[in-house]
């Protein structure tokens, strides 16, 4: 008798990496984790929620509303305030329609959003294009439906665009490209090198794919991670993908409530072109008919009543101050032969080792770092499986999310201490 | 160039037979929907979610960790009530190890938790034995994952078990045997028969699945749908599948506190045996990483404070008093050739018409029943494409979840006068 059941999906699903991260987190509580992706717990929105469930409950038109099911595609008001909030961000002279609410699908965060365009989209043997590196929770998503991940060069400002050319042109020539589904991009204070992708990326992306979806045989989607977007220290945005002339049709904007408002709430949403809309539709059926009402009405009013911009506007200036006192610390305590970048968002630092020195959680920097009670995201776990490419383990993922000022600077330093001793060998 | 990038998946995912009957409602105000599997809405318990949301949010120590990201697996506090909630309904001298924290995890309603343990065992081509009729949900999320659904025959008080051990032969003497991961029951108040399966139902079915696994190479999971098993008018409950003997590890129970509690708050739960928790447990990661933290510490505090019994109390008579009226209605209106049997619980009741008239949305009945503003579930909808047998299409599931007692009665009412047009004809 074979010791399981399990259908392949079940086999290729392994634990997460970060799973044991957030597992060494929890057993050491003297621990300083730069690791987690947690957002910043003293600044969450605990009185504005409390007011905004009340100002539900109490009422007799919507508190018994938000205690029932609701569609599968989310509440209707909600809906459209998305699609007014993404108009509103993109701003410009753009056409409405792209905006509308009926493309609006709602998701227990934007995860959930990521795993069904890839159950919609994508066969066993199928590719996805991603950034090198990307967000390690996707790659997990793809490992586990047996696409493989083909990676793309980064740059300050986002994908090589000449790398993507090649690539396409390579498995245009290898017969493979009708397996290309979508290429996947965290456009905004990335994760995990907190780059942005400027708005040229996007269209010359969108214009490369365009130019080779004839030999591909069917669309090649460009799905926007817009995860991090609305946490921006300061200046102007850059506009979204949906804003690229005659891109209404081949773009799939994923955004999320959770991190630009409450963690906890965990609601996400997606924009979509058809058919990838209906068929999302029909999978979020299966999935749970529809996200909890009450959660969905909590983010509507906090959306109409402003309370969500407000509390933006405290998140923004919050993580800016975090990410100084980060910034701070790594210039004053990290060895100069450690290199990193100034995010303009987000809640990640990147830091690059030289290349000698590996980061890897078997490496001597990690157990070296942990024995003092600092941890962090080994860089190699944000690196996609391909075997033309020896995969990077030299660097780390710094987060300044859930640490206090405090923490972070005391974690910089424990960190820095560990690295000084092995630079200067 | 093909029209689409569609998955296998995406392709086979098709809309829900309900949509229509969710927008044909919708649409249509004037119309006393029976159909839907809303739950009653003038006894949500929204004094109650105001009051401890406001215990909550008001606590320095529980307010921030509400808002904040949570684990995979779900709250501690919760998964350790769930397994302390099974445990005190199931009673009785059975070993508390089957009962432990660690083999919980919270999911987005019971759906999310089908859905997962599905994608953990299933391949396309796989089969999955269930009940003729089934919950049609589930149906279309086999058709979804290519996995074919065997029907089995029901009796009053289960799945007959007869017809299991046929089953069984002809696919281990067709060689499919192997192909068969899982047989789903809805064991409490079932939907949409409002049948309830006995306890020796349940061992029996377990005891021929062990039979058979050695000709399976792989375990024969029980997935024991509870979904409606609280919602039980009166007399004792019965035990569930886990206190069969010897069961521990082959029985995957799926519950929920959204029907009992509030629909709107979407939390349900399921306690596995290994390796499917591992599995199920990765496959979540994927998915969401952890249900809403505020909405698990919501359903912990009910279930620790004793709000949640206190409410399902309430709930219990309401929905024995909705039955009475709907079986009076039913008594009063519907002509004896109907025939329709008194649920103990749950949301709904059967009614089969004689063999030669059709109830499926194609039919005369159907289309009067709309032009006279009544709308029930088709019967048809709710059995599995077998091609052994012809898809019986003469019964209809009729709802008193959403309705009040008064369009319960006139709803019955309506569809009986059309129902009798057809029948003196």
């Amino acid at each position: 008798m074979k010791s399981h059941a399990l259908s392949e999906l079940g086999r290729r699903t392994t634990e997460p990496p970060i799973s044991w991260l957030m597992a060494t987190a929890l057993a050491r509580p003297q621990l300083i984790s730069l690791a987690a992706g947690f957002t910043d717990n003293e600044s969450l929105p605990v009185g504005e929620v409390r007011g905004l469930l009340n100002d539900i409950l109490r009422s007799p038109r919507t508190g018994p509303a938000a205690l029932q099911y609701g569609t599968t595609a989310g509440d209707q008001a909600l809906r459209r305030l998305t699609a007014r909030h993404l108009h509103s961000l993109d701003g410009g002279p753009v056409a409405r329609r792209v905006y509308s609410p009926d493309r609006v699908i709602i998701t227990s965060g934007s995860q959930q959003m990521l795993y069904m365009i890839t159950e919609a989209l994508c066969d066993p043997g199928d590719i996805v294009l991603v950034e090198d590196p990307s967000y390690f929770v996707y790659l997990g998503i793809l490992q586990s439906h047996g696409v493989q991940a083909r990676d793309l060069l980064m740059q300050k400002d986002g994908l090589d665009l000449t790398c993507l050319e090649e690539v396409l042109t390579d498995l245009k020539r290898s017969g493979l490209l009708r397996r290309v589904k979508l290429l996947y991009l965290v456009t905004y204070y990335q994760n995990p090198t907190g780059r942005t992708t400027s708005f040229q990326k996007k269209a010359g992306a969108l214009k490369l794919l365009r130019q080779f979806e004839e030999a591909a045989g069917h669309p090649l989607y460009l799905l926007e991670d817009a995860a991090y977007r609305e946490l921006r220290f300061g200046g102007a945005d850059v506009k979204s993908a949906l804003t690229a002339r005659g891109s209404s049709e081949r773009v799939i904007y994923a955004g999320t409530y959770s991190k630009p408002f409450a963690t906890g709430v965990r609601v996400g949403f997606g924009l979509l072109p058809q058919p990838v809309f209906r068929t999302v539709l029909h999978i979020k059926g299966n999935h749970d008919f529809g996200s909890s009402n009450l959660l969905q009405q909590l983010l509507a009013r906090a959306l109409s009543s402003g309370r969500y911009e407000e509390h933006l506007a405290v998140l923004r200036r919050r993580y800016a101050r975090k990410a100084r006192v980060m910034r701070t610390a790594l210039q004053q305590h990290f060895p100069a032969a450690v290199e990193w970048e100034v995010p303009g968002g987000g809640l990640y630092f990147w830091a690059r080792l030289p290349q000698h020195l590996k980061s890897g959680s078997a490496s001597k920097v990690f157990r070296r770092a942990l024995a003092n009670n600092v941890l962090y995201v080994p860089g190699d776990l944000c690196y996609a499986d391909d075997p033309t490419r020896r995969k990077p383990d030299h660097e780390m993922r710094l987060s300044f999310g859930g640490a206090t000022e405090v923490t972070a600077r005391k974690g910089i330093a424990r960190l820095g201490k560990v690295l000084r001793k092995f630079l200067v060998r």
